[in-house]
């Protein structure tokens, strides 16, 4: 489905984009930290953004920017969120807008920006200048390892993909990079995601698209229940595949949708798998639910349980955690009707646990990937949610994270 | 406010009751895990139980005793739930009724039953009836230390309480036993509260007191944001204080009331100090709202956020982790109107970090008991929460507690 060849390539697998990422001395490692990416023509642009009232800086600059239908440009850095830094913190960001579309040649207005890393402090915006001019200066058709590696913060790898398909006889490409990790859910050490593409398409229906695919692909990931400030996903589509323009919800569109969805799967698996010192990667399947908003609420519920966690982490099946959270998740379930697999195997029943072989059993905890497939019994609805364990890690990660 | 030198009485010190604890051989590690409390006559009765739509045996079976207005004594066992399992779960929670009824020479629907501990599990009733025997044999009114050991599980210590009022020219006298610890929330490694009165008072008017106190006392601990199968808080007041019954809503009513608030606070706080793992006991305070609800919910939303709990058992004064969990707690907040205090020192006001004395916040960080204040300059409703740190002990005690 994504071609490991082009993967390297990411952001700039698609007609028309480059990137680049670069030192500028805001992470405290020294580690790559400004990513730019851009479009050689102005693209459409779609956008989401996370819901916290709390919003940082250049989510509030970059909401307008995806508001005027266009962008050429992302710039984004970690090790600084600029997030509760008031006033300043505005200006820093729209300081950030203008000098990329100085360096760019085009309007402040086309370029997004995103900052992932501490809150309640201030960008060096020196540090940022320079790291900006330096960025552009290096974007490149083999950029995009580095602009995926210097949006990471406490990830243990830069998450990326490329991939194409065929759309009225041209062939269409995308590439993607994300960044996830701790306080996902859609969160805060952040999840950012960049996504390209050299389809043509109309930016409402862009929009359109992004806004219902993320309801099933990013908003169904919980690492720890934390909703960043700072979370933003994008997706320019320059439109220099040739395609005939999408404009209307035809069989084309249903090609492009498609498959901006699978990619945003993906990414959203990677991203949950790699959560702040995850052993374990999760997948939370809830069905027979009467509407999909109970199953995500349900499966949301389970996947957020510390006690759910720790369990699996400590690769104990312990079922009697997993329906007590679909007991107070605040959707109306009856035990009668709920049953509950770890992988293929049932082990709560119509109210009562399951005989189940121990061996088998054993082997699903075992495993890295774990599906907890619970069936209300109620309806026809389902919701997938991805996550992962709690493991000493996440608390030495979180408890020594200093500010 | 509460006698060190009557504690050890617990539920025993009011008059007319006596209290047990003895092994049965539930709990594997051999220790305390039957509990009986008996009022020599007839008690007034109140409860609340969890909202788990996965409601334990006990819990269905106790709602109806409660039900009744009256009881005469409460059976509770540690090490397992009865939770999850079925019909013969149900026959066995009643058989525990039909047990101490018997020896007790009362009725069976006058018995109270809890049950605490693994989930999923039949309860061993050959051993639970010699327990129960055992500990009737064994009332006294020494016993209740012997009790509140026999209802914990990964709790440190029991906690019990016991305090005396006059009401209408008689010294009225309460007493208490409690357990929390994990699933908390109301919860379920379970939260159970036993308390005990010699006052005299109208039963119905006893659960609306009960009923009211729960909203900002025991509901508003959270430990792990898991809410048990199996809480449960019980009130049995048998009138032997001698005082003039309390019918209506007087001035005796509110004594007794904000005697009973008092009881159901401190026994609130020290399962929160208590929960699984803690070294710090987290007080969320948040103000300035335009009703209670939203406080409780802004307030749960930084107690039940593991980025918050991990940064206080790191003693990192990370603010931008609690401010980011009042942005998403789903209440409308403005971050220019709200103020966050660690102690007595400002963190963040008016949508930045304020400056702080760091000797002064290092101080307050240091400490066992930490306030977190929040004052969200909307209105003027307020609520309290009482929560505690994410340790790697949490962990361990989660991820090696094997089913």
């Amino acid at each position: 489905m994504f071609s490991k060849e082009h993967t390297m390539m990411g952001v700039a697998y698609p007609a028309g984009f480059k990137a680049a990422g670069v030192r500028a001395g805001i992470k405290k490692s020294g580690n790559l930290d400004v990513a730019v990416i851009y479009s050689e023509n102005e693209a459409a642009v779609a956008g989401v953004f996370t819901k916290n009232q709390v919003a940082a800086a250049p989510v509030r600059v970059s909401k307008i920017v995806v508001g005027t239908g266009t962008a050429h440009a992302v710039v984004a850095n970690a090790g600084c969120a600029n997030a509760c830094t008031g006033e300043q913190g505005l200006r820093d960001a729209e300081k950030m807008c203008d000098i990329a579309a100085k360096e760019l040649n085009c309007r402040n207005d086309d370029v997004i920006v995103a900052s992932t890393g501490v809150i309640g402090v201030h960008l060096p915006m020196d540090k940022m200048e320079t790291g900006i001019k330096a960025a552009i200066k290096e974007l490149s058709k083999e950029g995009s390892v580095n602009a995926g590696n210097a949006i990471i913060t406490t990830d243990t790898y830069s998450k990326a993909c490329a991939t194409e398909v065929t759309i009225g006889g041209k062939e269409v490409r995308f590439g993607a990079i994300a960044k996830g990790s701790g306080m996902i859910q859609p969160d805060m050490a952040t999840m950012l995601c960049f996504i390209t593409t050299d389809a043509a398409i109309d930016h409402k229906l862009l929009q359109i698209a992004l806004s219902e695919i993320t309801e099933t692909t990013f908003n169904m990931i919980s690492v720890d229940g934390d909703m960043s400030t700072n979370d933003m996903v994008t997706v320019m589509a320059n439109g220099q595949a040739g395609n005939a323009k999408i404009t209307e919800k035809n069989g084309d569109y249903d090609i492009f949708y498609n498959k901006l969805k699978e990619i945003c799967t993906e990414l959203s698996k990677r991203i949950a798998a790699d959560g702040e010192g995850a052993t374990k990667f999760l997948t939370i399947h809830v069905s027979g639910a009467e509407k999909f908003a109970d199953a995500k609420q349900v499966a949301m519920s389970v996947a957020k349980s510390p006690l759910v966690k720790t369990a699996f982490f400590g690769e104990d099946p312990n079922w009697g955690r997993v329906i007590c959270a679909v007991g107070y998740s605040g959707v109306r379930m009856s035990p009668e009707k709920t049953i509950v697999k770890f992988g293929d195997v049932t082990v709560y029943a119509h109210s009562i646990g399951a005989e189940y072989d121990a061996e088998a059993l054993k082997k699903v905890m075992a495993a890295h990937d774990i599906l907890i497939d619970i069936d209300l019994g109620e309806g026809d609805a389902d919701a997938t949610v991805w996550s992962c364990d709690f493991s000493y890690e996440y608390v030495k990660i979180n408890g020594e994270y200093h500010t």
